[in-house]
């Protein structure tokens, strides 16, 4: 055995986590022998109770230490727009852009016949209690463009068709900074298809 | 706030360790929420415990959990051949090659006057406390090749030329697979210097 033993084990703990090989998890593994030790205690708690106290909202399914979270809390952000998100890592993406003023509905999953997921499977029925419950709903799916979130994306749209709620997606379209020569052609086509007048 | 406050906490203390940005420490501490609550556990107890006993070995001053390290406790191991290194990361590394049978002596250091750091900051009195009690002493300076490096190198040789103790460094040279074009001219200089003779 080449590390000792407790070392050996703090290093397979640090590569159960994505993206962390041999080499990055031995480096994580000394860096943390060389924390102060209250450092180590505090890491070792923290770790416990992030597992032990965070989990989905009541209303829309991210992450919360509480039963209601921040965002659904917020007196501020807009209740009847609620943005559709395959699972509770988007609400970071968005808080971080910083523009949305609405709520989230955490869907945690997609529509995928492949893989037996149907719209049971995935929090669709919270979604249409949560609408209907509104005056004036607008839904934005924003769901990635694969074959799960296009069939997701025309699965809720089909469900409040006669309903009166407004529905989008967002934008299918070239990467800021990209390329053009460089796209792949299913991107370059849906660009073409959403394109959008700037001039009359 | 874009996090909730115990998933921040978290992803600080993973962005404490080298090579862990924003992104990373993100995705960590989310994929320690979806570890099993057992497995949390655990890796919050061996964090705790392999900062609490993993110390440096009393003859060699690797990392182990006992007094005396596995290497040097091994008797297996030649205790004559002394491969004297940096830091105790190094030990992994020679131990992945697994062609060294002797045992190793770690520095921790370098001497380095321009941060004043001298030979009595280092483990140098006792490597020649080991060296003078054994009977036929065999010394590998496996430093890095930087001033610091071979400032030490040359200090001990110093510290055993009149002793019967035979010394020898790390080779310096091309890095295999390296193109030779691409080389800085220092190492191609090292090369062309420790060059070997492969027929007379």
């Amino acid at each position: 055995m080449i590390y000792p033993e407790l070392l050996q084990k703090l290093i397979n703990y640090y590569k159960k986590f994505p993206g962390v090989g041999e080499k990055s998890a031995e480096r994580m593994a000394l860096a943390t022998i060389e924390l102060d030790s209250k450092d180590v205690d505090d890491f070792s708690q923290i770790l416990k109770d992030a597992k032990a106290k965070l989990h989905p909202c009541k209303i829309c399914g991210q992450l919360t230490e509480n039963e209601i979270c921040n965002i659904c809390n917020n007196p501020q952000r807009d209740k009847n727009l609620i943005c559709v998100i395959e699972d509770y890592k988007s609400v970071f993406s968005f808080e971080k852009v910083g523009n949305f003023q609405g709520v989230y509905h955490v869907l945690n999953g997609l529509i995928s016949p492949m893989d037996s997921i149907g719209p049971e499977d995935i929090n669709i029925s919270s979604l249409v209690k949560r609408v209907n419950e509104l005056e004036n709903p607008e839904l934005i799916l924003a769901l990635k463009s694969s074959v799960e979130g296009e069939t997701t994306t025309l699965y809720i749209k089909k469900i409040f068709e006669n309903k009166k709620v407004t529905i989008s997606r967002l934008s299918y379209g070239i990467p800021m900074g990209a390329e053009i020569d460089y796209l792949d052609i299913i991107t370059l086509d849906k660009a073409l298809e959403d394109r959008k007048k700037i001039s009359e």
